[in-house]
């Protein structure tokens, strides 16, 4: 079987278990390990901190193409997907490697100008870049892992599976225009200069919600993911791993201003199947939910509520409980 | 100016300088530094222990072809590499996160058997492999990144920057294999059934040092460097970061049996410009290698020694003391 056959959550779900099974449980690194596989990153006991870690690849012509992607931009991007994942575990980033593959004819400028991005961003987050491997290949491709902790050994963190029925589904920002970006560079699509600069920016230099991820945790949050698959296939991972259903009223969805003025009917799609957003989704109580408003300055939007179902069934309904049958609910990358 | 006319060195230094210059050192992360970008991996003070980090990727048709390697081994050599970094710092691996890119018409039973490669490897090291990332690509590429660490806040570990002026250049087991291995895959060369073994799991499949790395460091050793670029290269590396010089006598490199037989006036090339052998190459005394050979199963042997010259200079001589010029000493990614 081919891998396009198998999808990509298959194939990771594949690895998991062979994973899984070979596991030396007397191991000391199994025993400090509190999550592996399967979040947004993973999670062991270090002797005064929880440690998480992650890694995520950005490759020419799957995530980006050179003709749109400006390198300043590649490169802060190239870190900001990496911050989010340790943003939706509530922690702080706080050392980067970076695997770099370089077409020999690339310009040192456009080098310069990548890691320009990815300085800036980590600047702001006080993470410290320190290592890395460069090879030549014929495609760009950048990986970057990052370190990042969470206080105390058995630290308060936000994970996927930690969702409990009956507590509201909300996400920060505003949805869709990540996607509505691409399409936008992808198609040259020319809208007012204000629209087309939020989803340029929203595509191609996205906002990692780290300084929320851990008011989300301070503030009693337990379960949380980032929005990069898309809306729904992110609330579907959550469903999955905590074993409930979710129930979601599309008309409540945050889509972001400029894709609702010039994507029409395609704005809902863009939101609730578009990804990379790199938003934060997560699931609390009433009560949390109004701490979390008081303390963020994000848009902050209830969108659902957490349902005791089938694991991982998700059902739309419209402002009248009417189910809405989602035309697009993310997209997975070996699914062709 | 192009990247394939900068040299992969140079490269890394710009990116280093740039990473250098823009650091807050004010920030948690680079307060706890002790070595960012330069050494095999980069090590900062934990509550209780140093940690390590490192990062390497093997790319389709640079680091190997899939016509020559099976999966498995892909697997396997795509963390040994780590290892191997971990090992060059004395350290325990402790974590690995997977980075992996891959054509859609992949077959799932080529990525199992890949995995199957890393997960035994890592099961002898008690390597916890924690997450990871998958996306398509048109090339298989596989970065892995590797935590570990060493005993104790400000443990002791080998880097490439502790060699003094005196200390004997040691390298453990034999060189040349894998770079012969690699010769003989591509060119379809036949040898006997026990020469061709050893060449092909020399490059396939090679034997991090975890173990050595971690003896040589409770035994006293400070500086050391796995031999991935090739030993000249390698040696320079310690050179130009210990501000020494190093004085190499040819004929005591340890050559790999099967390179000596088969390859014939090349095997001294293969033995010192080839790379890819990770063995571990070090700096002691006398009296520390002694007790280095009396604990450690493997070949010990030494090459020469570190004197007083201008950084980063190296000197072949042969038995009789006469200069010698290596007609290759190492090779870099980016020069073409």
């Amino acid at each position: 079987m081919k891998v396009s056959a198998l999808g990509e959550f298959r194939l990771i779900d594949l690895l998991a278990k062979m994973i899984s099974d070979s596991q030396n449980k007397g191991a000391a690194s199994y025993q400090k390990l509190i999550i592996g596989i399967g979040d947004d990153a993973a999670a062991w006991r270090g002797d005064a901190t929880t440690q998480l870690l992650t890694t995520d690849s950005l490759f020419q012509d799957v995530h980006f193409r050179l003709s749109t992607t400006p390198w300043y931009e590649l490169g802060w991007k190239s870190l900001a997907v990496n911050l989010s994942d340790i943003a939706a575990m509530g922690g702080v980033p706080m050392y980067a490697v970076v695997a770099l593959a370089l077409p020999p004819d690339t310009e040192v400028d456009d080098v310069r100008a990548l890691y320009q991005g990815m300085i800036e961003l980590a600047q702001r987050f006080e993470v410290a870049i320190v290592g890395g491997d460069t090879c030549q290949a014929p495609l760009v491709s950048i990986t970057i892992t990052v370190l990042g902790s969470v206080k105390g050994k058995d630290g308060r963190m936000l994970t996927r599976s930690a969702a409990r029925v009956g507590e509201k589904i909300v996400v920060t920002g505003a949805l869709g225009a990540a996607a509505a970006g691409m399409e936008m560079l992808d198609k040259r699509l020319r809208f007012d200069a204000e629209s087309s600069g939020q989803l340029r920016r929203a595509f191609l230099q996205p906002e990692p919600r780290v300084l929320e991820g851990q008011a989300l945790a301070k503030l009693g949050v337990r379960a949380a993911i980032d929005i990069s698959d898309g809306l729904i296939a992110d609330l579907k991972h959550v469903c999955d791993l905590s074993c409930v259903g979710a129930r979601v009223e599309v008309d409540r969805i945050p889509i972001a201003p400029a894709v609702r003025a010039h994507f029409g009917e395609r704005a809902l799609e863009l939101a609730t199947g578009g990804g990379e957003d790199y938003e934060l989704l997560f699931t609390a109580s009433g009560q949390v939910i109004d701490r979390v408003k008081a303390a963020l300055s994000c848009p902050v939007t209830t969108i659902g509520e957490i349902v005791a179902d089938e694991p991982g069934n998700i059902v739309m309904v419209d402002a009248h409980g009417e189910p809405v049958s989602p035309a697009k609910t993310g997209w997975e990358h070996f699914i062709t």
